[in-house]
This record gives structure tokens, sequence and C-alpha cells, in this order.
């Protein structure tokens, strides 16, 4: 089993019919009373759940959370939904994939996504990873309740973030190196397909563009690994910032 | 093609008649000398080559390399030789790898080690990963020069390591985070396997236990993506420290 938080998420699963439930409600404020009034509607079975188990279930709910089967449901949202959910003056930290196609790198992004904090993964609806099983298996599960939000045009995501607030870092070759970049606040980073980097209209769209530093002989690091050092990155600099509090940033609105 | 470097590992290629050569040589100091006369009594032929040219095929060469087939060679080195050619004072990492089966995840961190400038990797002869031409594949050629020392015991391994002045840092569980340990001087990492763990005998042969720190549902990193999220802090400890000069330090010997 894993779980669904998100208002809108769960009413658009409500809605596309992918929903089975049961609803669990630890505390129904107007904005969950509201999606219980869909899950009724669409013959959602709701369970009154204590706080202290839904925070165990479904880390960073707010009240509520959508049952689902672990094997079958990825976690689909939209770019536009999650913002939407999204708290005020709450920060927030979305992976943007550009042309990710190999399953396992795409399995151990995600993975890295859980580990890491991350909130939601977007990516391009043509040219990504397909075989869900061996995304499943490479993620070690997290694939099931990761955020993940397909959209036909990658501009225009970066171009909805950056209304929420978001500050968008492009990963690629001849950037600041990223441990001399600040990361805090909400940020949005862009990763290239492995190949041939950024594509150059997404490239523009980066508010930013930094760089692993690396010096070796090959030509790159494998993109699960940049991936997983980009958001260590941002995870690092939060947790520094945390030990001086005075230090904090946030991008003005 | 690919180019050895080490004095030791030269010659130990020579004697397992494992080297075609040419040898090439742009500056014959008296070690050079040596391993040049082996050469010559293996009838393998050398080149004088210039000290730029030399430069731009095999970094980190002091006078000499020699040629290997990039499809068929794996530098492989054993821990005593990789310390004997060790400079003294200068700082090294090494990245120990105990029981990493999968070839996708072990040629990832063979591009890391290359992407992130470790010096040698450990492997334990036995339950290692196999398959070299997936090895070759995911570490981007990178297989074909990373020296790597095959060694029955890794814990002798490690006490070797800590007799020529490196730290031991297991990577594990419940460790310090990362980020808050320094990393600096002589290091050596051990990565355990992705299931179990480090084994018992080599965490406590240890100096100190570091972890990444994480929060996620899902289990832990991928392994690939742990042993890549710690080179690359080994390299931004060094870069951070290279800023201050004066805060950098090394083991006592």
């Amino acid at each position: 089993m894993s779980y669904i938080t998100g208002f809108h998420a769960i009413e658009e699963l409500i809605k596309a019919g992918k929903a089975k439930g049961p609803l669990l409600v630890s505390n129904a404020g107007p904005r969950a009373r509201a999606v219980m009034d869909l899950a009724i509607e669409h013959k959602i079975p709701i369970n009154r759940t204590g706080e202290h188990e839904l925070d165990r279930l479904a880390r960073g709910h707010r009240g509520i959370a959508l049952t689902v089967e672990h094997s079958s449901v990825t976690n689909e949202t939209t770019v536009e939904a999650f913002i939407a959910d999204l708290e005020e003056g709450r920060d927030s930290l979305v992976l943007i994939l550009d042309s990710i196609t190999d399953p396992h790198n795409y399995g151990a992004i995600l993975r890295s996504c859980d580990q890491f904090g991350a909130d939601l993964v977007v990516i391009g609806s043509r040219r990504s990873a397909k075989d869900t099983e061996t995304v499943s298996k490479t993620s070690a599960g997290a694939s099931a309740w990761m955020p993940v939000a397909m959209i036909a045009n990658l501009v225009r995501a970066a171009q909805l973030l950056k209304d929420a607030g978001f500050w968008i870092y492009g990963a690629d070759m001849g950037g600041l190196p990223v441990d001399e970049q600040k990361l805090t606040g909400r940020t949005a980073i862009i990763m290239g397909s492995e190949g041939s980097g950024l594509a150059r209209l997404l490239k523009e769209s980066c508010d930013f563009i930094v760089s692993v530093p690396t010096n070796g002989r090959v030509d790159s690091l494998n993109v699960s690994v940049a991936a997983g050092v980009l958001l260590y990155e941002v995870a690092r600099q939060k947790r520094a910032a945390e030990r001086k509090p005075d230090t904090k940033t946030s991008k003005k609105k």
C-alpha cells in the first residue's frame, strides 16, 4: 500500500476513476472536507484515522491521505495541481528530467528523490523511461508514491514553477560549481539527457546553470549519480542553513 | 588505448606478461630507469615521448606510462604496489568496495571514481561484479584505466592503508553525517553491500562511521549513488580547504 497526500493529486485520481480508497482522514479542515465530498460522490470509502497513525503512514499529509495499491499505481499529478497544493511560504524541491530514457537511471533517480526529500519530479510526455517494472524495482518502490508530473512542454513547467517563486537551475557543463551556488528556498533543478545535455530552449529558461565539479578522463558522471549529488547538495545546504538560521534566504515573490 | 602510470603497476603488468607496450617515457629518473630495464628484458618497445604529450595522455604520470589496449585490460594493481608508489606527503583517495556484485553499480562507481579523482578502488576477490563488458560500458570506459586492487581480505587492505597514513571511513547507517565529518588528507572510504551493510570485522577496522543524511520512505540510496555522493563530498571539502588553505589538515604519521 502507498498513500497520496496532495489535495489536488487525490482529486485528480478520484476524478480519473483510479482511486479505490479508502480515503484516510485525521483532521477535516475545509479543504479536506471538499476532497471528502468528492470521495463520497464517487463512492470511495472514508476511514477516520488517528493523527499519529496518519503521520506514520503518510509523511507530510495535511489531515488526509488516499490509499493506493503499491504495485499498479504511480503517483501521477500535474505541475498545476502540485503548485496549487503548495503551502504558502513553504520551501520546496522539484527535479525536472529532460529525456531520461533508461529505466535503471530513472528508477535510481526516483529513489534518490525520496531519500533527499524532493517534492515532485517533472518529466516530458515523450522520450521518457517506459519500463514501469524495472523503474519500480530500481526505485526500491519509490515510484509508487513519489509524485510525478508528466507535461508535454518542459519550458512551460519551468515557467509555472518560476511563477510560483521557484529558482530554476539547469545542470549542464560550464556552470557555476554547485557547491558555490546558493540552492535554498524553492528550488527546481533541470537535468538533461546523458548524451546531449540540456536542450537550448530549456537551458534559456534557467535562472542559473550549475555543474558538479569533476575532473575525469571519461566524459561525465552517470545521470543518476549526478542527480543524486545535486539533490544531496541541496539537502546539505539546507542542513547548513538550519545550523545557522540567520543565513537562510528565500526568493522574494 | 589507455595508459597505466604507477611504477609498480607497470612492473606487475610486465612481469605478468600482460604488457605489450609501448612504454612511453618522457623523463627517465632512476625509478623510471628501473622500469625501462624490466621492459627491455621483457622485449617491450619503449617510445621517447614529449612531456606535454604524456601529460595529455596520462594524467598524473611521473615520466613514464605503459600503453594498454582499452578493451581487454583492466588496470589491476595491488594495495602494496599502490602504497609503494604513493608520493611522500601526497593526499590520496581510495574507495574500498565490499561485495558489490551488480555490474551496473560497479561500473557506475568506477566512472564516479574517475570523475572525482579517486586514486584506487579496492575490491574483495570473492563476491565482486564479474561481467566485464557491462562494467566497461556502465563505467564509460573508466574500467580500462581506473586502478583496481583485488585482495582476499579487505580488513588487511584497511590495515595496510592505515599504516600508510590513511583515515578509514566506513559508510553505514547511524554514522556521523558525512558533511559534518572532516574528510581531508589520505582518505579511504569503505562501502558495504546494498542489502546488509558493512561486515562486522570490516566495520571494526574503521576509524569513523559516516552516513549520507537522508530521510526517505524507501530503505536507502542506491549504492552507486551513495558512493557518488561520498566521493563528491570529499572533493567538495578539498575544494573548500583549498579556498581556505589555513584550515587544511592531514593525519600525522
